[in-house]
């Protein structure tokens, strides 16, 4: 029964320098409140909505950032795996392995994120019912490994839109293992805007409040500096400068629910 | 920015004693924290999934126990219509007439109800988009009368299921009118017994928990002394022994939320 | 067994001149084909997105311009109700009448309509699974009237949209009551267009096509001379200079499957 | 405008007499109408609903099986990756490399699947709308390769739940590329039997059908001798005695829409 922590961080890094920059507002946003935060970068965006956007700077010199960033700051990190092999070397450098929601029934991907030992943040699929994430979980248990987290990201509603069905934390929960709500993701309108995706960031905290009210181990929620010129999911970002005050607010919700 | 008023009452009237004692549970759920509550009763379950259900008492007799229960217990009450020629009548009783999300776009029910000059709550059809709900308060506004609340249900989602999607509050509260969340009906699986609909009535706290934490001016809770044996609704309504502590629950998101 | 027919006509009525011109046109499309034809329009628009936009003639002088176009091209007519009270004197006058798609849960509309002993075409609610209809036709056939069509205008996917399930067909034919498809309500985009539902005309043969190959008793087309300039329901409606066409094409694929 | 081809074979492989039966069967259901065929199984179930049900053969032993199914019927076989390092020994084999829709936007498995000079069978997300599959197959069409199929295998709809739209056939054919429906796989229940996925296969033929009267260059049917004991996707599976007359039938609504 511990306060929210918070995964958080810029979409994808966009190098060394900005990766401090992001994590130096980042601490100092959590600092009044205690809280803490899991930072969280992608070092390749692997299923875009098209060809023609950027992916990222590659594993190589990701992990490299990644894990100067846990050095300095202090923080645990996470990032996220796209392909078997990258699991190892992955599981070298961060604290924790996010396994994309696209990517959350390849049996393969969870074995091999589960046999590094790592904590395992699994995405719920847009296409998957919360109910049906124990028989997920289940696969990366079966390595030996029950550092798992469970996170819901929204679920397909219609078309170019997500819903989410905060039924889905406690039927998730269900489980025994944490559950995430990925507040910036839920709000994406996937290939909304035609060659990438729309969001509607002003939606973010509005659901993050509904996730501390129901009852959330953690939130997941990216930030910039500038989200409107970020490579990727600017549109759903959270400016780093407004995570102070939405920190602090959801602490408030998540220490009523939880008796705090 | 007033406290979150609750409507709640049982789905239907089942006689003047039951709906008395009901009443008292429900004054004596609200006293300690001193919230204001709206009897809902219905006289006619005049849309149910199957003819071989109970429809309940009828105008008549409805509205007279209605108008009974606001002259002992001192609360405005609420009751649905289904049909043009019952505005007038209900509207000489109750204090806020409501409308059936599935009748929220027939045109002359929301006039007729409008020109009763009573307060106004539209249910959002499970049909329809939360920005769709400005025409239809429009409709009702076109007589002069905008004393009206707007309150979401839940959405289609697949069949015999329905959603809650939460950005729906704040989109509906950008027409300016006070919106409702209906926690017992957004649990309802409509049709998903056969001849009635189901329910989730574990998670009606949890999604009126969510709804206080982004922001209401009313809660809709059904309520019953014993639901697994009411004539409607029974799979979602919760039990009126649980009220009390529910509303103080709910008392304290919405307080955080609203900073009083 | 018999050969697919048309419910077709202009969404609403325009007055008499304008149903005579678009009887003639409409017979004039079936003929080749031999195919039977009932002619559909509205007296009533009593559901529109918004206020602002027209309602139509009325129930009095749209029931009278129906009766004549009845007795001048020998053609059955259909209409839809949307109160109790109209469906004694539509009854008088049509020989079908129509349960709209929203108010298809409305036990005293259905038991009204029932009784009047015409044909009964009911509309399946965009928040009703097919499998629900047969509570639904259960309650027209309560009243010792059978004579009941079931009909298809697609089902609520996501926000502003509908899906035409194709098993759905199938699933309501289980009841024994013959099924239509409308496509020209099936391509609708409700509230797609602000204070107006959009459209997706050019898949209405599409998915009109479909319904044959699947096995329909008849289909529902909307039709007009000028759908972009239409009162109603224009975005969605097919010209109809090129329903000749399209009934000749429609009825090949029904031929096919019913092997005629 | 070729008449239908068949994507077709059992879902998995299951050892080499048993593929060369299923062969011999569907070569003779495609016989007498002259049908061309693809032969498809797997070679491993990458992504089912649980770790305690089959996989498959493995890639070596598979792509061998089919080389021979190739070799001693002469036809076309295709089948399905997982990763990007099974591309090219996957494209020394087969005549078409099938995405999964799970993987359907994953950069690096499109590109390298593209770079086997293969035909690229592309299944459309349950996650995407239609309009999305032109930014996916121009990943593929990238590396030079425009040999490329896009095929519907349903859309999320709701829980455990898929819907065919068949918008979208001719939506997605407006990129010029050949149009593939699945139809086995959209009447599939995803995780709709707890730990396997449910399917509704009475209503495969009745999708097939409509999909050739909408319009498509091949159907994907997967078939077995004997589905309700099939290692995966029984409830969804066609019996193989069933197949002629299935082809039959849908030979002639193609050769309808084709004016063949």
């Amino acid at each position: 029964n511990n306060p929210v922590a918070f995964i958080t961080g810029p979409c994808q890094l966009e190098g060394l320098d900005h990766a401090r920059m992001m994590a130096d507002k980042i601490a100092a946003a959590c600092a009044p409140t205690g809280t803490q935060f899991i930072f969280k970068a992608s070092y390749d965006k692997a299923n875009r909505s098209s060809i023609t956007t950027q992916r990222g700077l590659g594993m190589d010199e990701g992990l490299t950032i990644l894990s100067k960033i846990r050095d300095e700051f202090g923080c645990p990190i996470l990032t996220d795996v796209h392909d078997t092999a990258q699991c190892a070397p992955a599981g070298e450098v961060v604290d924790v392995i996010q396994i994309p929601a696209f990517l959350c029934r390849q049996t393969d991907l969870l074995l091999a994120a589960g046999e590094t030992g790592r904590a395992i943040n699994i995405k719920k699929g847009q296409f998957l019912a919360p109910w049906d994430m124990g028989n997920v979980a289940e696969k990366v248990a079966s390595t030996g490994n029950e550092n798992i987290m469970l996170c819901d990201r929204g679920t397909s509603f219609g078309y170019n839109t997500l819903v989410s069905d905060f039924r889905g934390l406690p039927t998730m929960a269900a489980t025994g293992y944490p559950v995430v709500f990925d507040a910036t993701h839920s709000v994406q309108q996937p290939g909304g805007q035609g060659t990438t995706s729309g969001g509607q960031r002003q939606f973010a905290p509005v659901l993050a409040r509904a996730a501390c009210a129901v009852g959330v181990s953690a939130l997941f929620i990216e930030t910039h500096q500038d989200p409107d010129n970020a490579p990727s999911d600017g549109p759903n970002m959270i400016p780093v400068d407004q995570m102070g005050d939405l920190i602090g607010q959801l602490r408030a919700f998540d220490a009523l629910h939880k008796g705090l």
